[in-house]
């Protein structure tokens, strides 16, 4: 949660000049996102969100994440619009960083989030797959199957020297994803990092779904692995099946899940698990401490893989017709 | 910069019900102050800035603050103003905080300072002095001279150990503030934080001042000193006489200076480097690295120091008449 790169006042005002959009009254800096920096800019008529692209997003993938918020707003989804320049450009450079002016969206981020909430992220979470279909733009999921042996192999030594549980839990995780990871689910466009941050409410009502900067082309259903990660484990460490029933049946009204869909759903939920336990421990064994970002702790999710293991089936997440 | 503090949705809205606002529609944390949690709170009328009150900031002194901004405010001074509660209250508690919901102030703030912008800035200093007159409330300046020999006695060793000619510096700087630090000159309420991350602008003029938790009473000359540290310095550590002119020049224009004022400001500035170079110095020792605030460099101030006891006069900041 920082800012990362500052921007003066004048090179703003620079940079504004080239967007139709009124002058500039206010600039703030919201604490907001571990990947970019982002700020408040308010003019007369409108509210913004400025987002300078920090090195960890691919400035190659940003067209992308530009076009997937066009398809969706489109689409009748509701998510930040990225506003053009005159000459008819989205991406532009500020502060030496690539920068992307969106429309604000109003909301309010919940941190415990209710079993209600549960359920109106799954209505939305289906309404937005069926936003993003027939859109057109490439980018697979770097961050998948694929790629665990890769990250797992980088950080194993030093994840086996700091708690042998880690490495234990990783291997035996990683075992069982290889040998029955699904292959024939239904793709799509997944937002692939739905955590609370992301999910404005209004009304106890999801409004919106906001930084779209992970999205990627992947089986639906792993964006369902990771909701219910992010949602519907409680602080003590436990998934609370009612959150996570209300979740599945939420997003099932909108988009019922196929029976290979339902039977992959343990193994998902324990890949997305990994996925997340092993960025956070590589952000926890390689913190510079300069940095402005406390890393996250991943023994919550290697407490989450284990739930995930011991799964049988999708039943054990409250989902049973 | 940071959010320290985190606010639950449900939370704020218990808390927001106690004022006459109008809906909570948007809550962001703000990557703004190193002392405080600020958000920025959007109903469907207006825009309000929240803040909550870190262990730094003496619970006991939010009255006089909050006093001082409804002060000014009421004489016309462009600044955040207080909201009250339905039953007449300024500071409620959120998140187990001391709380403030203030309005929004427009502006931007500059991060290089140009020579009209010194200039706006001084005439707009004298404008606060000017309108916090006649204000009753009573705070002490508990970062001033006679709490230097206290401050500097809790790090000196750390100091000395650190780095032997930061030790001299400080030593030097004392001896001279002891000996020469005026007692008879103009009193007042002063802001006494006037960085340029508190100063906003708009259209080329300063719009308001923000950020009034380290506002005391002392020397109105001494906000000068502290201005001139953080606003007329260049990058490459040189004092810029031509902006600190503009800056005395402007303020002089609204409130003339006392003879004696100008006699003392060259320890004045060299009072104001020593304040922020031992804070800054206690950061950077005691810094945990698990804070979300990354310490600002001590050399910066140390090196104004030498400046300020190189200096003879007024003149030597180009104020001659």
């Amino acid at each position: 949660m920082a800012v990362f790169t500052q921007v003066d006042a004048r090179d703003l005002e620079a940079f504004w000049a080239q967007y139709d959009l009124g002058e500039v009254e206010s600039l703030k800096g919201i604490a907001e996102g571990v990947e970019n920096s982002n700020f408040f800019v308010e003019t007369a008529d409108a509210r913004y969100i400025l987002t300078l692209f920090e090195k960890r997003v691919a400035e190659d993938d940003l067209p992308y994440f530009v076009g997937l918020m066009d398809h969706v707003a489109a689409a009748g989804f509701s998510c930040p619009q990225p506003m053009w320049t005159k000459s008819g450009k989205a991406i532009g450079r500020l502060s030496q960083r690539p920068a992307l002016v969106t429309s604000f969206l109003p909301g309010l981020a919940v941190r415990r989030p209710s079993v209600a909430d549960c359920a109106s992220l799954g209505t939305t979470l289906a309404r937005f797959h069926g936003a993003s279909k027939g859109y057109a733009g490439k980018r697979p999921n770097n961050l998948s199957r694929s790629n665990w042996q890769a990250m797992h192999g980088q950080i194993c030594e030093d994840v086996a020297a700091r708690n042998q549980d880690w490495a234990r839990l990783a291997e035996e995780s990683l075992q069982k994803l290889n040998a029955q990871w699904p292959s024939a689910l239904p793709m799509g466009h997944i937002h692939a990092d739905l955590f609370p941050d992301n999910v404005f409410f209004r009304h106890g009502e999801v409004s919106g779904f906001i930084d779209f900067y992970f999205a990627c082309e992947d089986m639906l259903a792993y964006d369902l692995a990771i909701c219910i990660n992010a949602w519907c484990f409680e602080g003590d460490g436990s998934l609370n099946v009612t959150k996570s029933a209300a979740f599945l049946n939420g997003y099932s009204q909108r988009r019922p899940l196929e029976p290979a869909e339902k039977e992959a759903l343990p193994l998902l939920a324990l890949g997305a698990g990994l996925r997340f336990f092993l960025t956070r421990a590589h952000d926890v064994i390689h913190h510079d401490p300069s940095w402005l970002v406390t890393p996250k702790d991943p023994n919550e999710y290697a407490h989450r893989m284990r739930t995930h293991l011991r799964a049988r089936s999708a039943q054990d997440y409250g989902l049973w017709s």
